[in-house]
């Protein structure tokens, strides 16, 4: 059975990131209707060998169809404009926008699946809480994660072209996207500041984590940086457990858990995560006179694990339960 | 009253920087005596208006003067060849390695300059070490700090030339200094790892943040890595207070600590740390349901207050005191 499938913000750097990933998880034998901005309508784009032109994003253009599905790679506010449209014509829309997380399921498969239950409105979380969840999933539950703290190292993919243009200049007149030069400079916050002094990214780490893996109680604290590299984020990540836990009993609780790779040969770095889909667990450390505390460094490709191949492992794992 | 000072490393990033800052806090009027390796012997430096002629590093050029101080920019094995050759002929030696620091007086001069008592060896703390405790100085005198949880964003310019120069390549093979290409990369250690997980840096920063704090008991966790930047260290900190504190007392003992700048307009980012003695701190937050506990953002010139600055100033204590 093939099904309608639209991607919104298709031409995006997450959208392009997207179409690829649906032919690698082979979902392109279905249905695509790509939607854009008015300056990329008419740009060609594939999946799999398939073709796509792409249409401008309008409610007239998206009518036209009846989607099963549409993922939205898109912002929260163009995520405001069309999710609820879509779901009210019968799609279960995948949104990657940060519009609807506090109220709708927030899905990393490997781990909440189940959260989606009769939802047609589906998050994709943020792409610093995602690799980090997935790598505490299995400590959390084998025995429980009381806090946890999270100081991000994180690429500019995520930002979008302007933002991966930005890394060439260290002229404030010739930014693009950012408030400071990101070139040989650290810029020690990600979106905007709440009247507390967290940051956006802050916020969504903190919200999303406790919702994803279903601890409200965990006390979470992530300082977000952002780091002049091109793409993948690493997360300095220390917890400490609410029962007795040994370093080895963590060590294979890691070694276990489906997209994480733990591997002493294998460093988290940006340079051993990019372009791959599991995230990367290292440097895992049990603090001496410090007990059940532990570090380790979680790194993983933003657009893949934090964007992406989540949406479409949810898609994926839809449509096998359609089946 | 003029002073005879031998600077041993005096060609290196480190050396000139001390050079350099010699001369700003008023210390050019001394006799100054410059070594270095043999290659670099014969080249002339200048501190303020005045030019020194290189010598090659030597005991046998080293004994040709008797000096009242000697800075000693080099690294760990070089200064075991070096720091107790010079105390015993009467030199007070100021050490930027980390070679005796477990044994000596380990000196940030706002905090704890009368640790050095009678010692003729004067250790200056590791560079990421230096502006955490003195962001954090005045708050463990006030309330206590029961734990702190460092990660670092460390610049390459404290590794020396090579370091410099390995952030203009990505390939492997062109590497001076790193095992990892340092550009378009996170490197998440410093120096090498002991049988415990904890990198060479992390043991510094543990260890030296207790003593130079005076807390034997203060539970220190660091997780450190080398981001792609010249210069300036970044240390996401995140510490609770053992005494009941508020945020408003945090920020006042922040805005009265010597060599800080803690000023809501100038964010903690190397762009505005280059070049600066100053200490800029920021981001400080109130974690919201979790007692006592602050983060903040720790921005400085390593080479700065991480190095030249604090044995200069060191230094210039000492003089002072003599008069």
């Amino acid at each position: 059975m093939k099904y309608n499938i639209a991607i919104l913000g298709a031409t995006g750097v997450v959208g392009r990131k997207t179409l690829q990933i649906l032919a690698e998880l082979k979902l392109e034998n279905n249905n695509f209707y790509l939607f854009a901005t008015k300056k990329s309508a008419g740009k060609k784009l594939k999946i799999g060998k398939t073709k796509y032109i792409v249409q401008e994003l309008t409610k007239e253009n998206l009518c036209k169809n009846k989607f099963d599905f549409a993922l939205l790679c898109v912002g929260e506010n163009v995520s405001k404009l069309y999710a609820k449209y879509l779901t009210k014509r019968g799609s279960i829309v995948i949104d990657f926008s940060s519009a609807f997380r506090a109220n709708y399921p927030l899905i990393v498969p490997e781990i909440n699946f189940n959260d989606i239950g009769e939802s047609k409105l589906i998050c994709n979380p943020n792409c610093s809480t995602a690799q980090c969840v997935l790598a505490l999933n299995l400590i959390n539950q084998k025995f429980g994660i009381s806090n946890v703290v999270y100081s991000s190292y994180q690429a500019v993919s995520g930002a979008g072209k302007k933002a991966i243009d930005d890394l060439h200049t260290t002229q404030q007149s010739k930014l693009k996207k950012f408030d400071y030069p990101i070139s040989n400079n650290l810029i020690c916050y990600i979106g905007s500041f709440d009247k507390y002094g967290y940051c956006t990214e802050e916020n969504k780490m903190i919200f999303e984590t406790k919702k994803i893996l279903h601890s409200p109680k965990m006390q979470v604290i992530a300082n977000c940086v952002r780091v002049p590299i091109k793409n993948c984020h690493l997360v300095s990540t220390t917890f400490t457990t609410c029962k007795n836990s040994k370093l080895t009993e963590i060590q294979n609780l890691l070694k276990q858990t489906v997209g994480v790779i733990y591997d002493n040969s294998l460093l988290p770095m940006p340079l051993n995560a990019n372009n791959k889909n599991d995230v990367i667990v290292g440097r895992l450390k049990a603090h001496k006179n410090i007990k059940n505390c532990y570090s380790m460094f979680v790194c993983a490709d933003n657009l893949r694990k934090g964007a992406s191949l989540n949406a479409v492992q949810i898609l994926k794992k839809l449509i096998e339960v359609k089946k």
